[in-house]
């Protein structure tokens, strides 16, 4: 591998996703640079997940970009006003953060160019998923053909590919993929609403399709419920 | 027009060619929803200009959007331990900011969202420019691509349009039309490496197309310089 085909950029949320996303790269032989986002969400505790995340997949650098997006709201996310629902909804569900993906993948295409990393990773699935327009395989190609021709590297034949290799799986294949990857999923946190120490609300979307997922793959649940 | 069709998101520095771009948006009748961004670039004044065209120009909303991109480096704008070059450089200058105008199209993509704004208007320009790879046609049609997969708006059959009218403009056609829509230049900033009160440096990429602007077109030069 050439020097940029050897470093990734993680995007790393410090959920069960992203944390099986992290050890997939890393097994892959990339030397990691996870980014983080502090952007004004409810369960910010998921930042503490992700530093630890990295740290245990020895990142080579882990940086938290902040960002106030909840200036911007229009999100139960975002906006503490709106409340996250604990039932499955019909359509885009209100924790949906307006163009969240496009924004975390644009600043992490920025960092890649600097740091010179050939790929970025997302976590996005599009399988056990809440609806979101930003997860779907159509948009990710869409990025990409966008951030080809954003970058000096894609101008000058050295594009930066996004990879995406959760995006077909079920949550049950994501656990069992994790699982063998030794992924240690009791730090990760996948809640949207969780308890001030952290304990996922087990009711909320992002709860319910986790603890599905370790259901269905038979594996036993390490999450700390409320 | 519908209620979303009368509202536009401006990308708006506070430089000659974003307060050109505020004119002419309110010209055809939108609300302006003005969007600025803190994010650690060396020529911060130009954010009290934004704050400055906003207001003249009436702006329904003015947001500032803080986020560190100082923290991944890679240019002179935003790493102090890069010189702002004084003269013309081959290809693309140190004073890009990898995926900059991605991570500002993406916030304001997704403010869009939130206030239901039809348009979102950005002041790139291909003819006089500093040769970044994300100033080009291609690349914002590519990202009007993107747009569409990325919203729910896009989903739903209501895409956010993309807005590039100064496109095609030569710097003095821009002076020329903003002069035209009674643009007061002088409270605006377009130099990258201003001294502490404003005043622009005459010898950076962004001055030297500025003033060429001006000369061209005829009108007189309104810009403190050191």
């Amino acid at each position: 591998m050439s020097q940029s085909e050897k470093k990734a950029v993680i995007l790393l949320s410090g959920g069960l996703d992203s944390a099986t996303l992290m050890a997939l790269a890393k097994r892959d032989g990339y030397d990691c640079y996870a980014i983080s986002f502090d952007y004004g969400q409810r369960h910010r505790c998921e930042l503490d997940a992700a530093a630890t995340v990295a740290q245990l997949n020895r990142a080579k650098a882990h940086k938290t970009i902040r960002l106030n997006l909840d200036s911007i709201g229009g999100s139960a996310l975002t906006d503490t006003t709106i409340d996250v629902p604990v039932e499955l909804s019909e359509g885009i569900p209100v924790t949906y953060v307006p163009a969240r993906n496009t924004v975390f993948l644009s600043i992490a295409l920025g960092w890649a160019e600097v740091v010179g990393a050939g790929r970025l990773y997302i976590g996005v699935n599009a399988v056990d998923y809440s609806g979101y327009p930003d997860c779907r395989p159509e948009y990710i190609s869409a990025f990409q053909q966008m951030a080809n021709l954003a970058t000096k590297g894609g101008i000058e034949g050295n594009p930066i590919t996004i990879e995406a290799p959760l995006q077909q799986l079920s949550k049950a294949e994501i656990v069992l993929l994790g699982t063998e990857l030794e992924v240690d999923y009791s730090v990760t946190i996948s809640c949207y609403n969780p308890a001030p120490g952290g304990e996922a609300c087990r009711v909320c979307d992002a709860c319910r399709l986790r603890e599905q997922g370790f259901t269905d793959a038979g594996i036993a649940d390490p999450t700390r419920y409320q």
